[in-house]
């Protein structure tokens, strides 16, 4: 990247959570598994030209935080500690490209430096690209959301002294852009009450740097999770998010493709995208990884009886063998047919699966069986497999860690 | 109640919904299968000292709410039609008392009047109360919320005009409760301007009523259901709260009391309130209607072999029977005990019980199936047992209607 046009961001995640209730920290609770600052961070690395991410962390969760970005692969991130304000926490972060820290040598000074909250993990690019192109503008530049709530001024003595006119007020949400020297500049001008005291990186910019920042209108999404209930919209959001592909994978034998083909049809009307390969498309680790590429970490694996859990057995040994697999949960329903004469064997399979889930399940990998019954009877083959693609639908959706190695009928 | 302590609510429900981005208004749209609207109307009538609740709809949705109010047997509700504002719409809701509206006559006027909002749900009691006895002190009364983002003014022009200190504002929420002749009052001399333009009825009541309202920090869990985001974790938050009661079903054969003994011990560490019971303690509607006065909606019923689904098809009998079934979706796991060499019989009773699955979901009853392995060797049990738990809380909290049916596996 060109020194000049150098974009870095700062993540400050020193808050203690106290609005949450509990005791961990907001940022590091688990979203299906994850920290939502691993989530945050992932967003932030999507984008290609935002070169560093300066974390500013409290002191006692430097070694926390070490972890997740071990854990989760992180590039690009530098950790700093905190103050004991957010400003204060900031101004650490900026400094990071100014001086050597306690955690390393000093970092290559941006042009632009975007600010952005751990907590708010649902950032896209399009945004960061919008306040950093109206920070080279204006010099400073934030996103905004309309109020939801009327705001007003109590008095003293807790009664209303005034409400604001909510058409003519905004919130100020993240992320925020500055030129790095406009910002840093601010920072080492204010005073100690600012500091402490303050909350509002824009009014900095304008108190200090004399700069009045651009306000953008950002989309609901970036809502700063702040309650357990936030946790909750963030779980169903990300649901909802990696469960828009799936890749339905069969071999060629007559069967498997005939049920592969109904279960295609069926599905379109549960999940967006949905696309089926044959299984010898699927046989390295540079196909999953292009089938994760396409953001899609779900799969449906169809067994011909004679293979049995052939099929969804290499596949498992596959998304095992793929490095990006720890990054994403992935989901595999394998698919059985099951004739009715055929109860002994398919008892037999139920407990393989089981086996087969356990081991999967150390990878993340969530497998579920599904056995659908199958007969010459044309119609109740339609029957099966829609009523199939509903229960494989409400399992990618659910991600449920505890079903899994279960076997489902259809 | 004494007239002159009468307290009744209005609740407008009236608005377009265009934040969600959809086109349901969000009053109407379903949380856990039922609309979102007759979740707060049930929060209201929970409360027996409010009198009468005004609801006031669209014109369009008045056939709509109707049938909602019908369906979900809805008590004390009077609707009347809105109008193009929230303060509009407001002002016909106080009318039904002081004038026949079109939907019916003039009801009792009441001392106090509370004003909510149709997508809160989760108003409680003691807030209610609380705002109720400010409002008779007071004149007026509002719950308010620290804010969760910086407020800030835009100039004309789209830039930073100046930013509010968050610690010295407040965002208001609802309820709020007035004297009913002071908001009746306020509303009658205002002028169309604030109508049209108005968001605050503590405004109105400052500058008609001459009232300063007492202002009330209110619980987290008020705020307003708004975006998408909203409606998942709401619907978190109802399946947390009706998942923490489980009543274990046991009947008095050696193999039920030791199996329901084991599992009562481990789903103590998942759900908080777990009791057990003997079937003869579970056979008449009135039975059922104390469970469920409880609050508990969920349900293990442990059959041995030679009953089968016998205790299982009783209990949904019986909630079928209970009027206020319908009210609240129940789960029901059915356990069964699997010796390894009853496969064929397993797997007969795996279609009974899909059977008995699809009839119970009629009702809104929602039926797993659970197999536990059972043999000699009491440590085996123990493991089977632990499992199960898992399993059934799992079923319990997901409450998902696909998977009704499905028997599982521990």
């Amino acid at each position: 990247m060109d020194g000049e046009r150098r974009v870095a961001a700062v993540l400050p995640a020193g808050g203690c959570g106290e609005r949450l209730g509990g005791c961990t920290p907001k940022q590091y609770c688990p979203v299906l598994g994850r920290p939502l600052i691993s989530r945050t961070l992932e967003a932030l690395e999507r984008v290609g030209w935002i070169s560093d991410v300066v974390v500013v962390v409290a002191a006692e969760s430097v070694d926390l935080m070490k972890n997740i970005v071990h854990r989760y692969g992180h590039k690009r991130v530098t950790l700093v500690e905190g103050g004991v304000t957010r400003h204060r926490s900031i101004f650490n972060g900026l400094r990071a490209f100014t001086e050597g820290h306690s955690l390393g040598p000093a970092l290559q000074k941006p042009e632009v430096v975007i600010i952005h909250d751990a907590v708010r993990p649902f950032v896209d690019e399009e945004t960061l690209l919008q306040v950093t192109s109206a920070a080279r503008q204006y010099g400073a530049a934030g996103v905004v959301r309309p109020l939801v709530s009327t705001v007003i001024a109590p008095s003293p003595d807790g009664c209303l002294d005034h409400s604001l006119e909510r058409a003519k007020h905004r919130a100020s949400e993240m992320p925020q852009a500055f030129l790095f020297e406009l910002i840093y500049e601010a920072y080492l001008q204010c005073s100690h009450d600012d500091l402490d005291f303050g909350t509002e990186c824009l009014h900095l910019a304008l108190a200090y740097g004399k700069t009045r920042a651009k306000l953008l209108e950002g989309p609901p999404d970036l809502w700063k999770v702040t309650y357990k209930r936030d946790l909750y919209a963030a779980e169903s959001i990300i649901k909802d998010r990696i469960s828009k592909h799936l890749c339905i994978i069969t071999n060629i034998k007559e069967e498997a493709l005939q049920i592969g083909f109904q279960l295609h049809e069926h599905l379109k009307s549960h999940i967006k995208h949905v696309k089926a390969i044959s299984s010898s498309m699927c046989r390295t680790v540079q196909d999953v990884k292009n089938i994760f590429q396409g953001r899609c970490y779900n799969f449906v694996c169809i067994n011909v009886k004679d293979s049995d859990l052939e099929e969804s057995r290499k596949l498992i040994d596959l998304l095992q063998a793929t490095p990006a697999g720890s990054y994403y949960q992935s989901v595999v329903v394998s698919v059985h047919l099951a004739f009715p004469e055929q109860c002994g064997s398919e008892m037999r399979k139920l407990s393989e699966i089981r086996e087969l889930a356990n081991e999967a399940q150390k990878s993340d990998i969530l497998l579920y069986g599904l056995l659908i019954n199958y007969s010459k009877e044309e119609s109740q083959h339609e029957g099966g497999a829609r009523q199939a693609s509903g229960i494989i639908a409400a399992l990618i959706t659910d991600r449920n860690p505890v079903l899994a190695g279960q076997v489902m009928v259809a």
